[in-house]
């Protein structure tokens, strides 16, 4: 039996619980044993819960249980999600996390703490939710080949932007503000929209994105970022008449010096480029390589059982693996090599 | 050191040189060790190529030759392609292919022979030239979760298609002859284009992704497969007309009494399906899982160099974790468990 614990029981730690009980027996056959959600640490109580008996408040009993071998963290924020992490990393347990705030911020040291303890941190499900987007960039390409990642990383303002193109198309005024109220009530928008529409979300996507590619983590406060809350209806009407798309965009690029760029921004994309066709909540990520091509991944970056789909991945990864410690790429801090440049516009007009 | 031999040294062989050469430096980094070309085994002779001192007529030499831990089959066809595979992981060497056919007719067995002897069978290249979809669908889902699997899986009829269908919207004259003619100038297809237009390379790759998401491998000959020879110019703009596009679709799905459906044919595809918007040589495959929801993988499925990405990383995989032996599902033969029967269209129209 493998004794894995979950910190916090939100919509992703319950999500990963739905899955990891729905699917035990397939999992169990694939990995060759249990596995047991021996705590879940949450400050509230869930009375009725079938994990009732299994909820603790204090994360010690976790670090000092020598039986739990895999540590799933869910918290979000960075604190204590990382202190946590890190205490984890150093007691020998394995972190996975679905924590984008704690790997755009602290990724390099959890990653280095991690190889330094003989044990492993995975965060599949920090960007892009269901779609496998971390294991293929580490593990699915030539080292050395990807020189641009492009994507659109947050369904909240994509879902925005689809509307505000679909009302100009039907020549109907367009209203962000009713757009927003809209994907509240659907539950696609948070009440303080901000870290969505002010493009945080995606910066902090991009941010992981371009350390996997690239190998250098540009910490997110020095990534330019740009929302969508500038974007005017004369925009979007302009765009839809010379039949282009908004969309924001998170883009890095290696630059020919070896430098890393990256942003985040409204574009105009032509509708030649596929990420034109992603609408509505769905997330899509262009991957380009000198010998490989375009590849791009679609699907929902968002929602609890997807993003507990990538949860259970990472944790049947460390668990079909106990024992093994797979090559892992450290990232460097990058932050003297930013550069606020593009190579080239690589088809997406900033707007 | 860790020394491979490719078999063949056609488009798929010479790019997989290529790449490992080119980007030597940061494949070592990764994996820790140099990977070294050791012998290319290929019947014809290259005067001139910086290989030429390691290309051998007789595959005994690599088979006897026990420093030789990786042997790459590129060689396409059954046999020798099988025979030289199965004869190599009874040796104990690991084996990785790009070969379809032998995959989708073999697989079941080479799998078993790679666990029993302790080595590995991977087969990344043989379905989606440069797109990770294997690797991801081995690794990156909840077990059982998968559904239903649907892809444009060739490039080639993709192509004609989408000329047609051009043609179409363009209100012109749409002959499919004419379409071949000009994907054969562009080099899309081959001078015998049976094999893709009668949908016999897309009925091999279909059986291969429906072993990988049940466990199950139906033979190619017992899937039913109808090509695009019958498709009609009034077919296509019909289908315009209704705003749809017909593609060639393989699909499998795993029926609730756990059998499984598999079948190739063109269908009627609506805009709200994203492969849809799919066109040219461009493939594209669905994945859709009960929790995950749909992903979906793009990119193009053929060229030497994107295949020859596809083999690489397979080779990194195996030079980065020589003497650990990663869980492997295997795969029954289910030739009785076939249905000829759809569970329901999955928005895919058959014509």
């Amino acid at each position: 039996m493998i004794n894995i614990a979950l910190l916090g029981f939100g919509v992703i730690g319950s999500g990963t619980a739905k899955v990891l009980t729905d699917s035990s027996a397939e999992i169990a056959a694939v990995v060759g044993d249990d596995i047991y959600i021996k705590y879940i640490v949450d400050l509230r109580d869930f009375p009725g819960s079938p994990f009732e008996s299994r909820i603790i408040k204090d994360f010690n009993i976790v670090l000092n249980d020598p039986e739990v071998q895999i540590v799933v963290e869910m918290f979000g924020g960075s604190h204590p999600a990382y202190d946590y992490s890190l205490a984890a990393l150093r007691a020998g347990k394995n972190v996975i996390t679905s924590n984008k705030e704690v790997v755009s911020n602290f990724g390099d040291e959890l990653l280095r703490e991690a190889a330094a303890h003989g044990c492993r941190y995975l965060i599949e499900a920090s960007v892009g939710g269901g779609i496998p987007l971390i294991r293929p960039l580490s593990t699915s390409f030539v080292p050395g080949d990807i020189y641009e990642i492009a994507g659109i990383l947050n369904g909240t303002t994509n879902y925005i932007l689809t509307s505000m193109t679909e009302a100009a198309i039907r020549g109907k005024p367009i209203y962000m503000k009713e757009c927003i109220a809209e994907a509240q009530r659907l539950g696609y928008a948070e009440r303080d929209p901000s870290a969505d529409v002010e493009g945080v979300d995606a910066c902090r996507k991009i941010s992981i994105l371009t350390a996997l590619a690239f190998g250098k983590l540009v910490s997110p406060d020095r990534i330019s970022t740009k929302g969508i809350t500038g974007i005017t209806a004369e925009d979007i009407r302009s765009a839809v008449a010379r039949g282009n798309q908004v969309k924001l965009i998170g883009r890095a690029a290696k630059l020919a010096d070896g430098r890393v760029y990256a942003s985040v921004a409204p574009c105009e994309v032509p509708p030649s480029c596929p990420l034109s066709h992603v609408n509505d909540v769905f997330n899509a990520v262009l991957v380009r390589g000198r010998a490989l091509g375009d590849v791009i991944f679609y699907g929902r970056g968002a929602g609890s059982l997807p993003t507990a789909t990538a949860v259970v991945s990472d944790i049947i990864d460390i668990a079909s693996n106990i024992g093994h410690q797979p090559s892992q790429i450290l990232w460097e801090r990058a932050d003297s090599l930013y550069t606020d440049k593009a190579p080239d516009d690589g088809g997406f007009v900033m707007l």
